[in-house]
């Protein structure tokens, strides 16, 4: 190609690139109603690309993060890496006779999913190190692969990584086509993410922010592998999200989103930045059409951030009132 | 702007962001002599950017990673970092009298470098943790800043961060024009080179691997703060290296580049993908325009990558033989 050519080529991908979000010009998030929340977020995104307004923020300095659990994806009834660490044991067990009498696999081979998460925060470690660890790093990539494409959320009768919501497509989108560069900080483990979140959310591998265990690096028959140790390296929730994003991002965001109490603390670090700050919650009020909880519930529990939103200037995005559309 | 103008404005960027590849399309190197090194770089890029070839990589998938210390900016006569850390132990020692009688802050304060070192891996965390913890991140970030932008290196007698290579610099770009994303991945500390290898390499934070001290989200004053604590997080050398890509990167470089013994697990997981990859350590042998060092060095001691390179396929670029300058 000639110099010709290759603008003309940069061109022609220019006028494709634009395609989307010119469509979009009038309404960059068609399945937001017009309320509160939407209304916040465009004006916010307006205001910090206005290259002549105060509050202007250059692109590169343009960070969103987040959350995956219930921001992103459905976390309900379980968690989707725990019906995932649930099934493993399951298929692992042939080769682990102990489980049939230890709890809280015993429970999970029994189908007893109450008796296993009344293990608690000790019992659910032990089923995360015994399903996420002792394998190659690309032994367990291929693992999630395999089992996110072949299994079904009970009720929706879709993949998990299709329980994700078409409102949020549409923001990460619009931020992106903002010059955002978008990250997942998530309490799931990073590597249970990243094998899809790229072609779910389009957010890369190197974007994506979570939980993880140790890793080791060894040479095995010959071949640079990282192998993964039953011992936790970090947990990137609550106050671990503002300390993952320094880790990973080493900037603080301008905007992130969360849905439970959990994301409080990422949600501070963000707002606490000098300038113009966005700082959301996503209210499950929809019983109908996903899952209606807040205050009382063992997943995703929003309590304190509803008490506080209104006087830290949290905007609050009211599943049932403020989405057109839940699912893609 | 209405469509026609975003067309424009985007069409005339594209222009923009093209002029300098196009320029360079004879040479993308041109302060690299044409051997060996330049050949195997230029032919490697060529095979993984060709659409319909057997050794096409997608774009996201183009990972380079690049070692700082002695592989992008000088690491001689003493490691940069460790030259901020015994500033920062002199103008920290009005508030530390017991520094007077405690190796090896005495030596450092005393200007004897050597006795300072002798410390061995002990006193050198010892000096790391006094001047790189107990602040909050935005203010260990100033301070970093305000010293490489006021401190010359003794020999060039310019700042740290001009004393990198040309060479090196037109590789990074030129990765970059053919669609790699480029990352450090550094034994040094991760928040030492984030300030500026932005502005100095165009890499920004958030592509930035290196050792770490952990750090604690508090509320400081009613404002949301991260504390540096004086305790290692993670030291990003060595088998480190590997284990630093896949928690932040999370894919396999296809192109990793380095200069010591401590990068070689670096460019053995790089090289140990499938496909087309390259590994590349430099070799410092310029005792003139820069420093000649190798196997005996006490920094960057490069030995058993030099007996290995051969059989293992690794480029050892020759600083002396095949970079035409050394600086900007």
């Amino acid at each position: 190609m000639n110099r010709f050519h290759v603008v003309l080529v940069a061109f022609g991908l220019s006028l494709i690139g634009l395609a989307a979000p010119a469509a979009n010009a009038a309404d960059p998030l068609p399945s937001w109603n017009d309320g509160a929340a939407k209304k916040a977020i465009v004006r916010f995104v307006t205001e910090v690309t206005k290259e002549d307004g105060p509050n202007f923020v250059p692109a590169p300095e343009r960070i969103a993060t987040f959350d995956n659990d219930g921001t992103l994806w459905v976390e309900q009834p379980l968690y989707t890496q725990l019906v995932f660490a649930m099934d493993r044991i399951k298929a692992l067990a042939p080769a682990h006779p102990e489980w049939q009498t230890t709890q809280p696999f015993k429970a999970v081979l029994a189908g007893d999913v109450k008796t296993a998460l009344a293990s608690g925060e000790q019992g659910l470690i032990e089923m995360i190190m015994a399903t996420h660890a002792g394998m190659t790093a690309d032994e367990f990539s291929h693992t999630v692969t395999r089992w996110i494409e072949s299994t079904e959320h009970p009720r929706f009768k879709k993949r998990y990584n299709e329980c994700i919501y078409q409102p949020q497509l549409e923001l990460l989108q619009y931020l992106r086509d903002s010059g955002f560069k978008t990250f997942i900080v998530s309490g799931g483990g990073i590597e249970f993410m990243r094998p899809w979140a790229d072609e779910v959310y389009g957010i890369p591998p190197e974007q994506v922010v979570g939980s993880s265990v140790v890793t080791k690096f060894e040479m095995r028959d010959g071949r640079p592998v990282l192998i993964r140790q039953p011992k936790i390296n970090f947990i990137d929730d609550k106050a671990g999200k503002p300390v993952g994003i320094y880790q990973h991002i080493g900037r603080r965001p301008i905007l992130a989103f969360g849905n439970a109490d959990a994301d409080m603390q990422m949600i501070q670090y963000t707002k606490g930045g000098d300038g113009l700050r966005l700082g959301l919650f996503l209210h499950h009020t929809d019983a109908e059409r996903e899952y209606a909880y807040d205050r009382k519930g063992h997943i995703g529990t929003l309590d304190q951030a509803l008490d506080q939103a209104k006087s830290r200037d949290w905007i609050i995005v009211d599943m049932k009132r403020d989405w057109k559309v839940v699912f893609p």
